[in-house]
């Protein structure tokens, strides 16, 4: 299989803004390239793709501090949900909710942002991950 | 090779209970779906498998909050620890002591929690990754 | 393709010392397996490759306390920065800026630490990427 035929798996633990706009970065250049991402959303990244509080303030990485804090609500020129936007528009880039971490949370796909396409189990993205499995 | 058979390589390096758990299902999803799974434990990740540390309560991601951190520790019905027990039982799944982060805590296998199999450099440990390498 | 020909493609997000130590580990264990590895610096972690600031103190992950901070600090018998010198030498290792981040901080390349060899694009780094993308 060539290379960049393979999925870009990507596991989005991380809730701050920063690493969001990392990871949607990612996903619209490789989306851009042709290439086939696939989000897993756990945790506190789940939590962030909650209708409403996905344009909230999610702070950044401690090691920002509030200089970087600044920075990044300043430089954001586009919101990272807005970017997965158009990852989606331009690419084949699917948003899948982990039904662990959807329990945990005692939340249904309604009380999600409709950017996420679907809710799955771990071992259904395990199995459609045959290339990097990137975790942020 | 079809990508089903390349190892999933895990650096553990965060200490958290949040991400360590993120991990430990990381790796019973990639078990019950046939695939081998290598973890390779640096820094605070190692230090949570201290023999005498394994079940104390290791905090959460900062973004968390206390209502995260209340949340993660309530909800697991099972211990990251017995996630990665259930891995090894079911698949083939290695936990490996990164040799440079022993030495830097001063610590020598019996310190360990029995899950851990053996200490290792970090050119073994990339030696045998044929797949994704996932950092945690 | 033999896997062990893949690039080993890393994004360094995080700016703290126990991190960049880490991934400086992992590019010195790939390039001394002759593995070909990509770095992409961004954010904190590019911010930690200016010129002025690559030997100051860039704390530790928060779980690491003030023991593990200064666990960190003493125990390093080489500076991260020079692993990546050292990893350079011994293979075939590059180390990219992220242009987006770059812009965000309103630097260029002379801002850098000779160790960065150039500013680049996110899909010029997925591109390249045909094997696993490790973010730290």
């Amino acid at each position: 299989m060539d290379p960049q035929d393979e999925v870009l798996s990507l596991v989005l633990f991380s809730g701050t803004d920063d690493k969001l706009n990392a990871a949607a970065v990612l996903a619209v250049g490789a989306a851009a390239m042709g290439r086939k991402v696939d989000v897993f959303l756990q945790y506190w990244a789940l939590d962030a793709f909650r209708a409403d509080r996905v344009l909230k303030d999610h702070g950044v990485a401690p090691e920002a501090g509030e200089w970087g804090h600044e920075l990044v609500q300043r430089h954001g020129t586009q919101h990272w949900s807005e970017l997965f936007r158009q990852a989606k528009e331009i690419g084949d880039v699917g948003l899948h909710a982990c039904s662990l971490s959807m329990e945990m949370f005692g939340i249904t796909k309604d009380d999600l942002d409709p950017l996420v396409d679907d809710v799955e189990g771990v071992a259904a993205f395990i199995a459609a991950a045959n290339g990097p499995v990137t975790f942020i």
